[in-house]
C-alpha cells in the first residue's frame, strides 16, 4: 500500500481544513473548473471532491479512462457531499475504485435545519421578518408542533437524526424507507415507498431527507402532493429531483399546502426568474442545510480517518453501493 | 357560594370560546376601552380579563372602589396572560378578591416559539427571508445548537418547558431562579438571579422567560449585557422590563450579541420609529410566543375549571402570590 498516496482534491476555495491532509497525501489541489482534470485523473490514487459541485467531473473521468486505458492508479474517490449522486454515473460505479461519501458529517446540523424550518413555518417567522422590514406590528395566532404527526420521507442517517428531534419535541414520527427494517425510535412506522401516496395524508410535518437515486426520483409525484393535508408544512433538504417540484408550486400557489422548505432543487442555484423566489409560503434558501461553521472540521477529521485506513489497506467508511445510490453504513 | 355568579368579562373581542362560559356565569362582556369599568366592576363577582390589555384596568378599580366602599361584592379577578403583572398593583394586591392568572396554559407554545427563534437566529433565517425577497441565491454557513449551553432566566413554568426542549435538541441547560431549589432536569444548575452577570458569560443562548415583578425589573442589566459571550444569542419572551432595553440595542449594534429575539418590549405595541425594527441582528415579534390557534380552547377549559370551583367555594388554581408577583402553582 501507498503511505502517502498521490491524493487528486477538487476544491473551489483554499479552507485551512485540507492542510491537515499532507501529513497522510501527497496533495495536488484543482478548481472544479479546472481544465487540467482528466490529466489530473490520471495520475492520482485517490480523488477527494471537497464541498463543491464539479459540472465536468463524469466527462473528465471518461476522458482520463480512455487516456489511460481505465484509470489503473485510481483506488479511491470521496466526496463531502453526504448524498453521493453527482459521482453515481456508470464509468465510474463499474471501475474499481471505491466510491465513499460523507454519511454522518450532516446529520445533526441538516435535522437543526429542518426543525428551525418547521418550527418557522408554524410560528410564521417569514412573516414576522417581512413585518419587520415594514415597521409592522401585526398580532397572528401561531401554530403548535407538539402535538402534531411527522413524516420522514428517506429514514436513513440523516432522516433518523431528523426524526430524533422531531421525536423529542412531541412529534408522533413515522418514516418511509427503501430497504424494510423494523420501526424502532424515533419513528412509529416505517413505510416503503410504494405507500406514500396513500399515508402522506395523516401527516401535519412531511420533510424529505432522501438522496436522489433511480428510485427516489420524483418520489413525491403531483399524486403524493395532491394527497397531502392542506394545513401541512413540507421541507426538503434531499435533493430537488425527489419532488415534483412544478407539482408543489402549483400546489402552494392553491393554498393546497400551509408552508414549504426548499433548501435543494432541481436546478441550484435557483434561477433569478424562478416563481418560487416570491412565493410568500415558501422559505427558500441556497442548499445550506448542513453546512455549519465547523462542517469542515469534521470532514477534516474524516478523512484523516479515511487516509489513514487506505494507507492501511483497510475497508474505508461510507463506500456507496453504486447499485443503490447511497451508503449503507 | 354564587352558583351562576355575575362575571364581567373585558374583552376586545367577541371570541365564541366564550360562550361555553356562560353555562356557569352570568357574562356581561365589556370592551378594554370602555368608560363603563368603573361602574361594571362595583357590579360584578368576578372579573376576567380576556387575552387583551385593559389600560385603564388600575384607574377603574380605585375609582370603583372609592364608590362602592371597597368592592364588596368582588371576589376573584383572573387574568389569561401567564404574567399577572399589569394587574399586580397595591388597591387589587390588597384587595380580598383572589387574583388568578393562567399559568401553564401557555407553556409549550412560547417553549416552542423560543426554540424557533434561537434556532432561526443560528441558522440565519432572517437573512434567508431577505435574500429570497431579492431573489439572491447566497450561500453561508450556519451554526450548531446541539452542544451549546443555555440559560434560562425564569426557571418557572414557561421556563422549565423551554428548558426541557432545548434540553432535547442536545443543549446543556442551566436556570435562573428566585426560590432556591435543588436543580432537576431539564436544568442541570440553578442560580439565584444576584449570580447572573457573574456566569452569563458561559451560555451560549441566554433567554429570559422571567415574569415582570418588583424583583425582575432590570435585571437583565447593562451589566449583564456586557458579560455575556460576543457569540451568545439572546431572547426575551418574557416582559420588556426585566431587560436594559437600551444597552441591549447598543450591544446588539456594536456586534457584542450575534443576535437577538424580542418578542416583549418596555412599550407594546412597538412604536414605528423604534430602532428594534431596522436592527438585522434582531427578530422582532408582536408579542405573539404563545398564542398558538388552539390558546382560546385552553383558556376556556381553565375558566370552566376555575368557575367550578368558584361556585363550589373550592380553591382556584394557579393564585398569585401578591408579594412575589407571580403564581407559583
Amino acid at each position: 500500500m501507498t503511505e502517502r498516496p498521490d491524493l487528486l482534491v477538487i476544491a473551489d476555495a483554499a479552507d485551512p481544513e485540507l492542510d491537515a491532509l499532507e501529513s497522510r497525501a501527497l496533495l495536488r489541489r484543482l478548481h472544479p473548473a479546472s481544465q487540467g482534470l482528466a490529466a489530473a485523473l490520471a495520475e492520482a490514487d485517490a480523488v477527494v471532491v471537497w464541498n463543491c459541485v464539479v459540472p465536468g467531473f463524469e466527462a473528465a473521468f471518461t476522458e482520463a479512462l480512455a487516456a489511460t486505458g481505465g484509470l489503473p492508479r485510481l483506488r479511491w474517490v470521496h466526496t463531502t457531499s453526504a448524498g453521493p449522486d453527482r459521482l453515481v454515473f456508470e464509468a465510474l460505479v463499474t471501475h474499481p475504485a471505491v466510491l465513499t461519501c460523507s454519511r454522518g458529517v450532516l446529520d445533526v446540523d441538516v435535522a437543526e435545519y429542518v426543525v428551525a424550518c418547521v418550527l418557522a413555518l408554524l410560528k410564521d417567522v417569514p412573516a414576522t421578518v417581512r413585518l419587520q422590514g415594514a415597521s409592522r406590528w401585526r398580532h397572528r395566532r401561531t401554530r403548535s408542533l407538539a402535538g402534531t404527526r411527522g413524516l420522514v420521507v428517506g429514514a436513513g442517517s440523516i432522516g433518523t437524526a431528523t426524526g430524533r428531534l422531531l421525536h423529542a419535541l412531541g412529534v408522533a414520527v413515522d418514516g418511509v424507507v427503501r430497504e424494510p427494517r423494523e420501526a424502532a425510535e424515533p419513528f412509529g412506522a416505517l413505510h416503503a415507498p410504494a405507500e406514500l401516496a396513500s399515508i402522506v395524508g395523516e401527516y401535519d410535518v412531511v420533510v424529505v431527507t432522501a438522496p436522489l437515486t433511480v428510485a427516489t426520483e420524483g418520489l413525491v409525484s403531483a399524486e403524493v402532493i395532491a394527497a397531502m393535508k392542506a394545513s401541512a408544512v413540507f421541507v426538503n433538504v434531499g435533493r430537488g429531483h425527489v419532488v415534483d417540484e412544478a407539482a408543489l408550486l402549483a400546489a402552494v400557489k392553491r393554498g393546497r399546502l400551509s408552508g414549504v422548505a426548499l433548501d435543494v432543487f432541481t436546478v441550484e442555484p435557483l434561477p433569478a426568474d424562478s416563481p418560487w423566489w416570491s412565493e410568500p409560503r415558501a422559505i427558500v434558501s441556497p442548499h445550506l442545510a448542513g453546512d455549519s461553521e465547523d462542517f469542515l472540521q469534521r470532514l477534516q477529521a474524516l478523512l484523516l480517518e479515511q487516509l489513514a485506513r487506505f494507507a492501511a489497506g483497510e475497508e474505508l467508511l461510507h463506500v456507496v453501493d453504486g447499485q443503490r445510490g447511497y451508503a449503507t453504513s
